[in-house]
């Protein structure tokens, strides 16, 4: 981004010291270093870069000036959203979606349908919330989407981990009696604590003495808590589910109906929105991190081999601001350029990862999100998702600072593999050869007889087992067959041994026209509540020289209603214009509210401007003149126009999906000048 | 409904059967007969209407000529919708809905919210579907909503216990040596099992020797099973918390925010979309009994006094077809009736309860459920849940009988009494009195200071006590401050002693010009799941003269996609012109799919109609002359017109929103002949 040379000054020291890391953690790379020293040097990295960050961060101007106190009270007060159950004394992490944040939420959802599965004619699913467990063990879930925390030994209170060391040494430092070392110390630990292992936050924990914060009791040893919902599915108890913690898993294993559906053809993608649920520890910073939301997800499935993509170059013009991995080791700032460029230059691995960029930026400007706080981070290769070869974020500036707003990753082959592992069932595609080819393959015939003989209910196993082997696998089994004539297999945990009677392994020739291939995945996936959160923030608007008047400048696209209908005060004679009109509004499918509650005009105008109308019809005295008119407000300029009744429905109509902008309304119809604050 | 007179002469005994002991019922009634009397007369006569009903189905023709393996066929293939997690095994009771399921969905969906949401200008919200424990218990589910079912005591396999003694009769009825008696004996118990309490259930599983179907092994008592999804909310495992298994509360539990965001004001409706979810013991029956689904409800507020809606006028002429709880127990048929008759008689409760009955049919007609299989049952009074006082459920016929879309109850005041008694959270509104009053309010009122003194940070919750007691309960300690000095108050289940130095019970005279009222809640609540298999069904039809083309007739409302873009032939001319098109139907936001495989035009064309594509159009020699055209096909008539290149997205844009007929269509473009099984 550009940046004001005072700024740069200040900042221009910790770049060198984030540049200087950078190149050691290359060094030590290149170098094979020993694996501890290059996580040692990559935290040491992040703490740098952390350091950088803030200060860049503490400079802006749109994140000093914003006034987030006023913004939540708005939000509270007009019930966009707010605490679930909060007359049961609430839950953290869970919020409900008032009236105006619902019709936000769905009017975001409803453009993100149009604009990805509608326009690039995705394969929209939708699939179940409750996941038996083996799905979720495949996929990497069970083992590995975990957080980790200690508990109060008497009272079982729970903390995360990483938040409690924090806390506890940032009050530390800021005693009056810390010596300069302790607060350089405490000081580095929080700075690093992202990358630390549980060993070395158990070291933490012991060395500084740490006690619950609540009660002064001991502290367990740091515990895995796994992150997901458990239940149980069915009424025995037995049957072990949870709630997904992603959608994406659902549109991995539709896969083969998927590709079927498609005509066996790649490339394709799928698409769901809905709900997923993560059981955060201690879930804080209002809807940025939640236990249940909306996500929308795209899984573009795609020859690993063929990567390029058909309608890359309607965005290669697309200027976006990259914040590539490169960069943030060396301590630079993100850069302007082209994604055709940045695809060009390998920046962006290749065109299909490139096209979704683009379009995920398209999406976010077109929704309202502010261009100078967006910017596409790559992760570097140490903070990769298990399942992730490329990723990059689409991140929001906010006051809580850039956060994640859409991923953008290159899961390769990665859950297809695993399913397949999982279930033997192949998740693959057919792909032609560009010639028929000859191939020798070697597999394990059984003789179904003689296993059915031995093994009874069992043989069926055993041959299912047989068919899923690996090339090696295969070839160990030859090996002893013909080496001591039989090979022990392990079937489910019980060994059984198999002769040259049950088994043979047999090489054939076979000619084959398709190769089959396990696609790549492509994955954007979108945060919706992250997202609105980011909205709200960068459209949360104060009136000059009037700072009660906080409201939205939100686009009409996703803006909670089109158009409010006021008459100027409660004369019975405006009851019929004002029916008129919104009969008229509702026939052109314009989402509206009648306010005739008392109060001025400028004081109703105003109760609109905080839920984000963006334009305002008022019935007034000249209303009931022949020829009948209005006057049309629009919300951000706060100016006027005046327009026949007969019109006006169709004039906020073509507004309110864009095909007629505010200039173009002023340009036709004659300004109307008087003042919002005087009241009848 | 209308009837064939053979017909009726077939039902004419069974009906007067019915009659018979409907009247017996109405007698034991008025005559205060014991309860268990009642009970045994009311479960005849639901065994006599159910013998009714069945020979009724029975002579239906549009149920005998369905083949639901045929659609179920063309659902599973095409992937409409499909069992979840198949390559895993599957989990019964949970689907997948694929691209054509989901479009559908989707479109129902935005149809409803624009039916309901929109053009009533309903608050919608979108709570939370974790929910902690007292917020259910509250609402009754965690004491009431329970099935019956008994384990294997051996390997602990569950039978949903109704489930288990209708197959175990049906089996021991249909035995070779079975005598009449048995049979007999047999037919009456699973008639009547839908009535019955545990006890009889208990009794008729030992007379009968029941042991597990699949084992043989004994079998436990019944148990009652919850039915909803139990987990933890946060990582301490103290925190109970459900699945919601409606959207409903989420409402409830919002409702002084919702009542402030309509500036306090009655009446007003809130909606929500979203899933909810039951753990069915044996789900069954493809979409109409599963795990989660999707609800649409709303819930519309009212004063209890005033439940006439200013939109009835507007509704008063839809005839629709109710089947009172009268007519079921004199044995008649539904009746075709005007809702404003209906209501006008008191068969229908209110107007509000008649207007929104009235919308949901037409609604379920615009989306495309047929009238002649769409009825409105009103409950029984011994049917009613818990929380209802009258009831109506529209009920569409389907190959499984008549199944329950939507239920439109008036629950009164049962939620918002329910919540506030677990809260002391007033859940009111405030009523302008006709004139102000003066009343006399008794009260407690608490010595803070003494309080304090006495009981500490306790005193907090014993005033907060004290402000939510009853009249009745003011009145006792009244009574025993003056006879003993002193009230033993419970305080969480700890007994406190307070004496008149603490509290004092004071009247005073105060002028209201407002009362306190909780509202009456009427209730519409739509199963998208079973809504959506109906409309399937109704709309399932094979070619006359060839059965093995079948398709859905879906309204282009809620069709997946609305147009196909097919080019004759893979002709490379055709190319840009479909490409043109396809750009052109995007642009005016039309669903749509272009199918250029290879297979004749005929073949082609079959397969749109398979996912119920209502539009066609195709690309063929003669669109590459000028001027340039194309043919346009609809789905149900098969007809195609010729009609302008540049024309036709417009035209189908209209008329996939209604706004323009196919018979309009067909008189103002020339009629297109070439037959449809031809292949270039």
């Amino acid at each position: 981004m550009a940046s004001d040379p005072k700024i740069e000054e200040v900042l221009a020291p910790l770049r060198v010291a984030v540049k200087e890391q950078g190149d050691l953690v290359r060094k030590l790379k290149a170098d094979g270093a020993p694996e501890i020293d290059v996580k040692k040097a990559v935290n040491e990295l992040k703490a740098r870069k952390k350091v950088l960050e803030d200060k860049e961060l503490s400079l802006a101007p749109s994140v000093a000036s914003f006034d987030r106190a006023r913004m939540e009270d708005l939000l509270k007060r007009r019930f966009f959203y707010d605490q679930s159950f909060a007359i049961y004394g609430g839950i953290t992490g869970q919020y409900d979606f008032g009236p105006m944040g619902c019709a936000l939420k769905s009017n975001m959802i409803n453009a993100w349908r149009q604009f990805f599965v509608l326009e690039e004619q995705m394969l929209e699913v939708d699939c179940s919330i409750l996941t038996p467990e083996p799905v979720l063990k495949a996929s990497g879930h069970v083992d590995r989407f975990a957080d980790l925390m200690v508990k109060d030994v008497k009272n079982g209170e729970c903390f995360r981990l990483d938040h409690l060391i924090k806390n506890h040494l940032e009050k530390l430092a800021a005693a009056k009696d810390a010596t300069q070392a302790l607060k350089d110390e405490c000081t580095d630990i929080v700075i690093k604590l992202d990358g630390m292992t549980k060993d070395e936050m158990a070291a933490i924990v012991t060395k500084f003495n740490m006690k619950s914060p609540i009660t002064g009791n001991d502290l367990t040893e740091p515990i895995e808590f796994n992150l997901m919902f458990g239940t149980q599915i069915g009424p025995t108890g037995l049957v072990k589910g949870f709630l997904r913690p992603e959608t994406a898993q659902g549109i991995f294993v539709n896969f083969k109906r998927l590709l079927e559906f498609n005509q066996g053809k790649l490339p394709f993608a799928a698409a769901q929105i809905g709900n997923s649920f993560r059981n955060e520890i201690s879930p804080r910073s209002g809807l940025i991190r939640v236990r249940e939301f909306t996500m929308c997800e795209i899984e573009h499935f795609c020859d690993p081999q063929l990567k390029d993509h058909p309608k890359f170059e309607n965005v290669k013009d697309v200027v976006m601001t990259l914040y590539s991995a490169c960069n943030q080791m060396d301590g630079k700032s993100a850069q302007q350029i082209t994604i055709g460029e940045a695809v060009g230059s390998g920046l962006v691995a290749n065109e299909t990862l490139g096209y979704f960029m683009a379009r995920i930026q398209q999406f976010m400007l077109k929704i309202g999100i502010l261009p100078e706080r967006l910017r596409f981070r790559q992760h570097m290769g140490n903070e990769m998702a298990h399942y992730a070869c490329d990723c990059w974020d689409a991140e929001c500036l906010t006051s809580y600072g850039w956060i994640e707003c859409v991923g953008c990753a290159d899961r390769s082959a990665y859950d297809l593999t695993q399913h397949t592992n999982a279930t033997g069932v192949k998740l693959v595609a057919e792909k032609k050869l560009p010639a028929p080819k000859t191939i020798e393959v070697t597999e394990v015939v059984p003789n179904k007889a003689a296993l059915g003989k031995v093994f009874k209910k069992e043989a069926k196993n055993i041959t299912d087992l047989l068919a899923k082997l690996s090339l090696s696998e295969v070839d160990t089994i030859g090996k002893n067959l013909a080496d001591k004539g039989e090979h022990a297999l392990d079937v489910n945990g019980t060994e059984v041994t198999l002769n040259g009677d049950m088994i043979a392994v047999k090489t054939t020739s076979k000619t084959v026209h398709v190769e089959e291939i396990t696609p790549s995945v492509i994955e954007p996936s979108f945060g919706v509540g992250r997202i609105m959160y980011s909205l709200l923030e960068h459209r949360f608007q104060m009136r000059e020289g009037d700072e009660q008047r906080g409201y939205f400048s939100l686009p009409p696209i996703v803006a909670p209603l089109k158009c409010s209908v006021l008459p100027l005060s409660n004369n019975a004679e405006f009851v019929p214009f004002v029916k008129k009109i919104s009969t008229a509004l509702t026939s052109v499918d314009i989402s509206h509210k009648v306010d005739d509650s008392s109060g001025s005009i400028g004081r109703r105008y105003a109760r609109t401007d905080e839920i984000a109308i963006p334009y305002g019809i008022t019935v007034d005295f000249d209303t009931l003149k022949e020829p009948h008119s209005v006057t049309l407000r629009e919300r951000d300029s706060m100016k006027q126009v005046r327009i026949a009744l007969d019109e006006v429905s169709q004039v906020v109509r073509d507004l309110a999906r864009s095909r007629l902008s505010w200039a173009d309304v002023e340009a036709k119809y004659p300004k109307f000048e008087q003042q919002e604050a005087s009241s009848k």
